[in-house]
Order: structure tokens, then sequence, then C-alpha cells
């Protein structure tokens, strides 16, 4: 009935950007663990290590946008960050409110630094404490919604699940440009709905629109060791985040130290059936990257390390 | 007796290296609040704005060397980055102990924020609590002495002065190379005795040494409004850096603000009547700096604007 080239477009634009994936210490070209998801114009950052404010401005990102915070877990280089990003948006005039979610002693840390050295922010800071040992819905917007889950580290660690909502039905330009709908009525169309013309006659919703692309999932995992319990919470996501601290022959020591080899990554990638895999939190030692990617592709080869500045973008 | 174009140097090599000089927020140039003050192989570290470990990894400094930091105050720009360097340091496995100069609030923050990420130093952290309203000692070696006095500014701030002790006598090398002198000796001279050779006969002191160079001395003055009480702290230093946030047209905010003018801070040069002056912790709205140093050498013209990774030599 309808040519579908030209089709009204309700696609969300879905990314995330490194800003760091150093483990522990930064080094002269890496940074300290933290990342932009963007899903459209909601801004969400994921760990805030030493430094994150400075990446953010570095990366020309629009971090003002910034309205949510989601902390992994209270290792330094997971937050250090944190109370000078917080700072800034205070010096810089911030109105809206700012939502952190994490263990609830990141809001006594917080909060302590903001008493001592006298600082009564102009915006809200909304402290939501993550709840240990469960998959938890912890956020939903219109088009997203975020989980949190038990990682395996040393201390309470968390891995954060970002899946889009469905999206409503795209209507087919053609009939838009021939029939002129309505607000209402194209609201009606995208719902679901049958269009009824002017003379009565009805034309069934599946003639006039086009079926919306499937939901993407982003999860992140860092830190943790090798672990399948947490195949669960990240199965089928359409970009794994996940560390991989340490290469094949560090095996030993990321047991120990609660971290992940390049090969674990991949293990949990394949096992989970995720599409893509993006290696990060690269120790200092590791100063040639490329032997985690080989040893991660042999197991997973749809695998990429990450590079900081890169915004990658979430696809099927 | 003895010519002299050759001696035996105890110069020290006294010299500051800019690590941020960009106030309160960072900015895709400029970073915060830090700098490194070295007196051969001493390393004192003033302020600790986030991102200083970056900063001394960037520009390649040894900065294990150092054993000794002085925050001014407890605005976030002058210390947010201190609690990352301490871990940093724990991480890479330091044993020697680190001295901390500071209001005891700063020994709060970051015992508190120790406690609260489970971290068990691996070294000890040595707290002096800086005495406010008044001139004081607060550190002493074999070749510097460290005093804090009170700045102007809207929380208790701390400037600090850094004086070289006067040196040895420098013994001139002809002598050593007719005379062989064994240390002991050399000490003896060094310390102003004649020498008596083996034949009984004396050498004159002042013959055979040449007198040290004249102590220099650095003092930091940030953050401060204009204020003449500061003049008698920083009277006749080598070298003056002090604040200039703002420029001449932004006098009333500078006062409200409590912060300096470019134009200030050469005031205070001139009537302090040091040497030279280097201005920094600029606001970030100054893009272009050259505005505050014409406004500065109108007044003062031995004056140079901080720029960042530049090790600035203290000279007489």
């Amino acid at each position: 009935m309808f040519s579908i080239f030209e089709i009204m477009k309700t696609n969300l634009n879905f990314s995330v950007t490194i800003l760091g994936n150093s483990a522990a210490i930064p080094t002269k070209q890496s940074h300290l663990s933290s990342q932009l998801v963007k899903n459209n114009n909601d801004y969400f950052l994921v760990d805030c290590g030493e430094g994150t404010q400075m990446q953010l401005i570095r990366y020309k990102t629009k971090y003002h946008k910034i309205d949510n915070i989601f902390i992994s877990h209270l290792h330094g280089d997971h937050f250090f960050g944190l109370i000078g990003l917080i700072s800034t948006f205070h010096l810089q005039g911030r109105e809206k409110p700012l939502s952190i979610f994490g263990p609830k002693e990141l809001q006594e840390i917080i909060e302590f630094q903001l008493k001592i050295v006298q600082t009564d922010l102009k915006y809200k800071l909304i402290f939501h404490h993550i709840q240990p040992n469960k998959y938890d819905q912890i956020f939903e917007n219109k088009s997203m919604i975020v989980y949190s889950f038990p990682l395996v580290h040393r201390i309470p660690t968390w891995g954060f699940r970002f899946e889009q909502k469905p999206q409503k039905l795209n209507i087919k330009k053609d009939f838009v440009n021939s029939f002129k709908p309505s607000i209402d009525e194209i609201l009606c169309i995208k719902n679901g709905q049958d269009y009824i013309t002017d003379d009565g006659s009805v034309i069934p919703n599946n003639e006039i629109t086009i079926k919306p692309p499937k939901p993407l999932s982003y999860a992140y995992c860092s830190d943790t060791r090798y672990d399948e319990s947490i195949l669960d919470y990240i199965s089928g996501v359409s970009l794994l985040f996940h560390e991989a601290t340490f290469d094949n022959t560090m095996q030993d020591l990321a047991i120990s130290k609660y971290h992940s080899t390049a090969k674990d990554a991949a293990t949990i990638a394949t096992k989970g059936k995720v599409s893509k895999l993006i290696l990060g939190h690269f120790s200092a030692r590791h100063k040639e990257r490329s032997q985690l990617l080989e040893e991660a592709t042999e197991v997973f080869r749809n695998t990429i390390l990450s590079v900081e500045g890169m915004e990658y973008t979430i696809q099927p």
C-alpha cells in the first residue's frame, strides 16, 4: 500500500563513550574507570574515577546532561572523581537534581566532604542505595530501565544492565504526506490503532506502520572475578563491557585479586550469548593490549578493546 | 692565591613546577591547583587538586620522591586529588612515611575515606595541623625551612614560604687538587676553619673558599584577597607565586569572592620587595591571559604567567 523506504523514525541512538579504562592507577595514556552511556538525550555516567570531569571536558561531552550516576563499588579508582564533579556542577550553577546510585557508604563519604568544605549545594543530590545480592531494577524513565546485579569482587560490587524499553511503532512517511493525520491520530497509530479516513474507510495499522527496532541492551561488569553466577544478569545483551585486568599468564593473580583475564571475559560473553564484547579496566602492566584482544577473540570472536574517547554505538 | 674559575659547588637546584593553574574548575587546557617544589632531591607538593597524580605522571616528575605535601585550604580544587595520590602510593608499595601539612579537618576527610574504602595503608601518613593566624615554622630539614602564614580568604587559608638554609662554604678546586685534603678536613674548611699544611703553615680559610650563593626563597599565596597583612610574610622572596584569578575589570568580584586581580598580585610583589612574581590560579573566564600579564607588569615589571608543565628555577 505504502512504500517503506521513508518512515517516521523513533529509533534511539544508544551508545557508550569510554572515559577511562585503566585499572587502579592512571598511566600517561590511560585514565581511571568511567564511561558515559547515552540513550538519545538521556546521559548516564557509570563510575567516576579521579579525573572524570577532565575527561568529560576533553572529549567535548555535553556532560551537564548527566542526571544519573551509577557507582559500581567503593574502590577509589571508581569513585574518587565524584566529589569533584559534584562540586563543579555546583560552581557552574546547576539547579536540576542529580541522582547517585551506589552503596550507602558513598552517601556518607560525599556528605561528609561537603560538610567539611562547607558547601551547601545549589541543587538536590538524591542518593539511591543499591541493595546487595539481588538483581534489582534501580532506574526507569520513558525509554530506559537500569538494573543492578552483584559481581564477585573483594568488596560489595555491582554490575549494571541498561535495557531500552520497546519503542512505539514507526509511521510510514508516505501515509503522513497523503493523509496529514493530526498529532492525536499519530499517537493513536503509533500505539497500534487502525486509521479511519474522512470517508469512513479503515486502513489497518500494519499497512501504515513499521515495527520499531528490537530494544538494545548494555551491561557493565567491572570489577569482578570470573563467576558464572553473573551469566543470568548479562545474558543476551547487545554489548557487554567486561573488565580484563590481566592476560592469561596472570590467571592466578586474577583469581587472588578478584579480577578477570581477557579469556575470562570472553568466556562470560560466550556463555552469556551476548552480541558483542568490549574489554577494559586494563592493568598498567599491559601497555601492549593486543595480547589481551588475541586471547579474548580465541574464545569470543566479536570482541574489541575499549579506547578512551571513543563513542561506541550499541547495535542490534 | 688560588684561581677561582673552578670551585667545589654546594649550590642547590631550587625550582617550582606548575602542575595546575586553573581556579575552581578545570578547563580543556588548565588543571586544578598543584605545584611541585624541588630543592635538589627534596620534593615538596603544594596543593593537590583533582588530577594532580595524572599531571605528575604526564610531566615525568619523579613523584615518588615527594615526602611532604602542603595543603593551603579546604576548597576542593586545592585538595580533592590528595586521596587518589595517597592511594596510588599505597598500591605502588610505598613504605616510607608521607607528611601532610594542612588544617585538622583534612586529616578527618582522608582518614574517613580510607576507613570506608577499607584501605590499611602500607606506609605511615603523618598529619601536621597548621595553626591559624600565625607565622609558623612547620618544617625543617638540612637544607630547607618552610613557614606557614595566614592568607585572607573565605575560609582559613595558609600561604607557604620556602627558605633555603644558608649553605656551607665552597672550596676552591685548585686547592683540593694541590693539597688533597681528607674528607674530615674538607668538612672543617666548609665550616670556616683554616687549613694547616703538613709543614705546619696556615692557609686562611678565605683564601681557599668561596662564599656560597645567598639562600633563595619562594612564597606561595593562593587563594587570597589583596591584603597588606601578608607583606611581612612574603617580603624579599626570590620568587612569589600569587593568585591572579581576575583582571582589573572584575575588581569588585575579586573583593567579594576573596580573590585577587593581577594588579593586586603585582602590588603585593612591589610592596613586598620580591625579586620576581609568577601569576596563577586563573579564572576559566580568562582564556586569553595576556591581559592579566599586562595589568601586572604595569605595576611590577618582573612578572611572568605560570604555564603548566614548566619548571621555573628560583634564582637570586
